[in-house]
């Protein structure tokens, strides 16, 4: 009874009156008369299971399927995640249009996009087959693309990436960033959805590392924890304002590997088949079959005690 | 049938036992009589749900909501929050007074804390309010504050995080930590609940980040990936404990940036309107404007094969 | 009205036809008929709670269990996990099964390893209360073990290790990374379940740690945030292949301490109570008591502006 | 593995065929192009749930509401109902329309209705009131009228009455009966909602009662389990099709009492205050202050064995 | 703190072990060694749902389902729905093994049950169309047979009766009786499995209707709330035990109506075309085209007071 | 976006402040201060849920226990659901002191209330298995007492009159009747928790009984569905209240059975192993062996047709 008391005098309505002034001042500052209404990332995070689930029904969907009836399986989980997700996009494009931000509308409807989005969910499927074979082969550990599938933290970023990435260039950077970061939150890698990768993709370990918007990945790339692909500087327009949109993240070829904590910065090519060592700093563009590490050991021998 | 069998005799009060003597030695070994009752992780976890929810309503709460009702939500969410944090601050408020750290209780009871803690959180919402601007003004990619918001692990460390800074001022250090690993948990960001940080604050991307308990942050820093605001090394007392409590993490002025990895360690001051360069290592202080960045850069050529 | 008829016509049958043709596809590229049943990453997640809970049944499984009742809990609840992990085992052993490495099999049944796997739990918890301990001791934010025990990312991780070393050890491999990855995505610290680890050990941050297959660390070892214990590169066979299962990582012996950021690669021994500083880079062994650090302070000063 | 071929095999898209060749058939022989899509059993029985809780908040709602916080969860309940009910009523609406019943419309907007329903809440409130006051007087095993409300089934089911023929007035005859079956599978409690119900109306144990469409019940009635208010025949037109809508029930007027297992048939009318006896059967009117009950015992005793 | 200790001590052990010991001596007084294993209501509950979205997907399962998209639902759910009642018919044929009661195997192996199950639900689903039309023509108050089916408890015994009939036939009586009780639990409508009953059957209101196991209902029968087929009396062997299986309820012709409350017991036939009154009490067989009825009103008037 | 307008502005606030009055209203009739605080229904049905499983933990809790887990499962269901009983007692004793009805106080405590019951458990297990005999030796359609524990509504309801009569007992009359209308609505049947019922009790069908507060049933008692063990009348006081708690429900001796729809009203007395035919209105005691059944045939024949 009584520490029920406590709980009845501590001015709620007070503070939710005051909370109603911020808002509503926040609103007038970003001249709104409403607040935006934006896609649910709860939801997102359930459309992007059923995908895995329709794109692998048996291995990340429901192992009790049979011959038979894996077909309904993959048709009804379509069938639902369409829907959601032609609600999150309505939610998107509606927030667009409220922005006046006129040059992102590419005046796709919310039905033109998901037909375009389903009819590439099989091209999804025969990249992400290409990252389970390069993952098997690149890794001494694994003993089958079926544990690469189920276990790697690389395989769900870049099969978070392909599908936030189809999205991006279907209209949709919003969602698109928001399944970017579901993939970010559960695996600390970091990819944005405007980054364009080729096949036979795989990063290893992977926590840490950070791919940037404008970044093109070529075929067979390999990539350890902690590699950096970002801008070496960000440009401002005579007003002091970011530049937005310029090519300012590298491009990296074909069969390029590189280890773990290296740190590639500004719109430099690193030449097909090149090998990028551990933990290098590197801002100019090399040729191709460039085998880059660092100068010198960085490190000396003490034998006796001191602190660090 | 036959399986049913394999489960019946594997020897389960044998190992009760075993786990009950373990357990029991344990409490031996500390001293107590009976194990703590803690804080609930998961309770916990719902409670910074419904904190987003009251702070940002439609964005982080429920986006059905009218200009009506929005209000009703804020109040009924709030009343649940409360209760529910009342619970949790009671159960660390008896674990401190368990432990016999008399030093540790400020004399607030649970209701104190409660009311104090509501009365914050308008402060609060205006404080991240000023991240969302920086975040927004601070990455080319980002189209919003909307987009920031939903989006942007930085976010979600900094709202966790001065949510936690508030409850440790209170005197639930405990809770302060749990709330820090969860933001921690989703995001690769690891905020002390001690740290002090200031308005306009923005971490981009994230993934590794360390900032220590006695670290103090000015107005509009801004911090990448994998930066390390630490202790340089640990004091210890004449017996070789551990010293506690003492002030070993840097401060960081108004103004600063400081680029992806860099490290910086130990209680100097990085003078207001400076610029630290990626991967850059620091343990001394330095003054007001200056650009410090990595000495020579670290990379040779090769075009020929070989390992690395 | 129009919503729904938007939804009406998007091909789904070709859709699911195109997807099955992929999957029979790949299924004969492998030489398989039917698709693996893998074990499954939500009941193993389930699983782990329940062995927490069962370690700890106060501080992580039910606070309310009173003295009379709390072997009741652990009891059933032991009884519920090992049900479930019946099941995993299983699958796992089918799987291993269809894969036809004889060599992977050890000849043990799922209930032989269910007795063997319970028989170890009382070691397993003698093992992370010296975790707890070393925790305690090792960081001078901490205030009790219980701290530790809800809130460390490097107990989460540790008692992951431990239970999936213990299935790696068993012959389950793929059970015992899907293990680790849980791990791996709650804290960023990414330890291989083939690793050994002594007793006391203790991780601090932890955000970026990689901790290979065939590393071995002693006793009372500590480990800052972004430290590797990784590969110096991989061999490969005459035709090409990588070589599996070769000792490539490094021995860490007892009272090791290695800052953040850290990288060690290769079969090196890293000599008892040694120090390896910060951000080293370490490729050869270093004897008993070395302290190790970076050759020079890498950074200059400019009081003058200029981009970084 | 045997188990899982026992299931592979029995012939499901066979199956899927046969119950689309009947699905399709029965459309045609409606006359339909398309199946009907109806309102949700379940969401109607969380609205109703909802309804419940705005209308005795504390003892049907959320026991721990404080003063302070009582009037936010009744808002945020109330907002939370029209939502979901506006749906189901939109439902309702376009299902109507697809029957080409045009006389059903009333030209009332899913809003209209909303609006009203709403306003109407607070009449419903005060009528359950009475119910009430009427089964704590009516029943000498009530101690407070709080247990009647969370134990009597006749205030289930009148509490759902009320709401159903109120939406039944409003031209949304399918939820009403929807909801009029939801409190007669609870209960046993049989009432139409066309039925018109004054004040202060009690029904006791109540499983077996039936009241019909047209039945007109005055104030203060009460009434015990078993007991019809029903048509004595069923009226058909020239083609030998029933005729629907005529006034076929009973009236029964002020402070009557019928008890238990009263079969009361046609458009007859119970006098003001008249009683009603046991199994009495019915079928013509009786006045004001009639004490009916059954002209004889029909019972004989038998002191010797023998069947029934 | 204090209410915690209060449930500290009230003997749990002992408790658990006078369970223990009538649990033992229960199974003892059966000569079982082992406890039976049995279905499960719940989940034959689950089973019922989806067999209703099978027969009805847009009525009953899923209202938003396209053309396109229905035959993998139907599919998916089939699936579902013939896996799980997989599992609980091996619980009963397990179970019956274990009775001993050889006379009720029927050799049907699992797998053949499911299969012949399977493929009588398009029957099933005519039949209940049948009865929808039988509902909707025989209701004044029925503007639909969708309303029909969405509201009548009728629809729902009925339902749930012609599939626990199938599903006794094959030799499943206890799955059968628990699915009869789900449906007694709904609706008060009590209808043994093993009563056959022909088309276009429909009960109104249905409370307290009993239709006994060796009752024969023809087609289009008609049938109100609280009507009893029962056995007149039980005969005994010449030991005393009650002989099972004899036929002792009635057999009611085709196109015959029953109203509320009538009584009609043993093996008795009620003739093609008949009708039977309300709370007629039968016990022996009547022709074609009878009708029955009271044979007198059976109340009395009284203008004065007094009580009943 | 205009279906969202439409919710816009239906005058939440206006309504929430005419609820409140009416609530304001209503407890300043009933002189109280704050509303009353009351035991949850859908707690007090998980508590049944657990008692069943503790009573019967393979056939109603949970079948996978092995022999060597079952009391583990049993006394963690016991230490859960005495827990979760304790809140909901303390609730009531609350309750009922703000009733301000002394007489009603025995002085318990909650927690002497749970040691009662808690060691009552084991009586009530006993004879619900005397009642599972009298069941399966009184129905020609039972095959065993698994399947009378698991499908008869008869079982359900003296199961939870048991249960609610022993807490009636012990001074607990409201969470009593709410378990006992759990019952009611699950099964048809309704017993007040006061009623006395002896072992070896079997009610079949059992819809539409209703047994009254101060009815005492003797051992070996059958009842058929719609039974009534009512009151004749109500006594009213000189001031025309009703008398509360008077004796005035039958007697009913060892050995009576009574046939379906048998209506007996009064404090009269069944003399031991007398019989009561279907239907028969009773109003006065009968003496030992007496067989009671309705003195003649009610009906008539008529071959022509006409309307009932």
């Amino acid at each position: 009874m009584s520490s029920r008391s406590v709980y009845n005098s501590w001015g709620i309505s007070d503070l939710v009156g005051q909370l109603r002034e911020i808002r509503h001042l926040a609103l007038e500052n970003r001249g709104r008369l409403d607040p935006p209404r934006l896609p649910s990332r709860k939801v997102l995070a359930q459309i992007l299971e059923k995908v895995s689930a329709v794109l692998f029904p048996n291995r990340l969907g429901f192992p009790e399927l049979s011959n038979e009836s894996i077909d309904y399986y993959v048709g009804t989980t379509l069938d639902d995640l369409i829907r959601q997700l032609g609600t999150q996009i309505e939610l998107e494009l509606a927030f667009t249009k409220s922005l006046n931000h006129n040059s992102q509308d590419n005046g796709l409807s919310a039905a033109d996009i998901l037909q375009q989005f389903a009819a590439q969910l099989p091209t999804i499927r025969r990249l992400l087959d290409t990252d389970l074979q390069a993952a098997y082969e690149g890794d001494p550990a694994a003993r089958s693309s079926d544990e690469v599938l189920v276990c790697y933290p690389g395989i769900v970023a870049i099969t978070h990436h392909r599908i936030a990435h189809l999205l991006y260039g279907l209209g949709l950077p919003l969602i698109a960033r928001m399944i970017a970061e579901i993939a970010h939150s559960a695996t600390g890698i970091d990819i944005h959805p405007g980054a364009q990768i080729g096949d036979h993709f795989f990063i290893d370990h992977g926590t840490g590392v950070v791919i940037g918007e404008t970044a093109i990945i070529g075929n067979r790339v390999r990539i350890y924890q902690a590699v950096t692909l970002g801008a070496k500087r960000f440009l401002k327009d005579e007003s002091g304002h970011l530049l937005k949109g310029n090519l300012r993240h590298p491009i990296v070829e074909d069969d390029v590997v590189i280890y773990a904590g290296a740190t590639i910065l500004g719109r430099i090519t690193i030449g097909k088949g090149s090998t990028i060592g551990g933990n290098v700093w590197l801002t100019h563009s090399v040729g191709p079959g460039s085998h880059i590490h660092q100068a010198q050991v960085r490190q000396e021998f003490f034998d006796a005690g001191g602190g660090i």
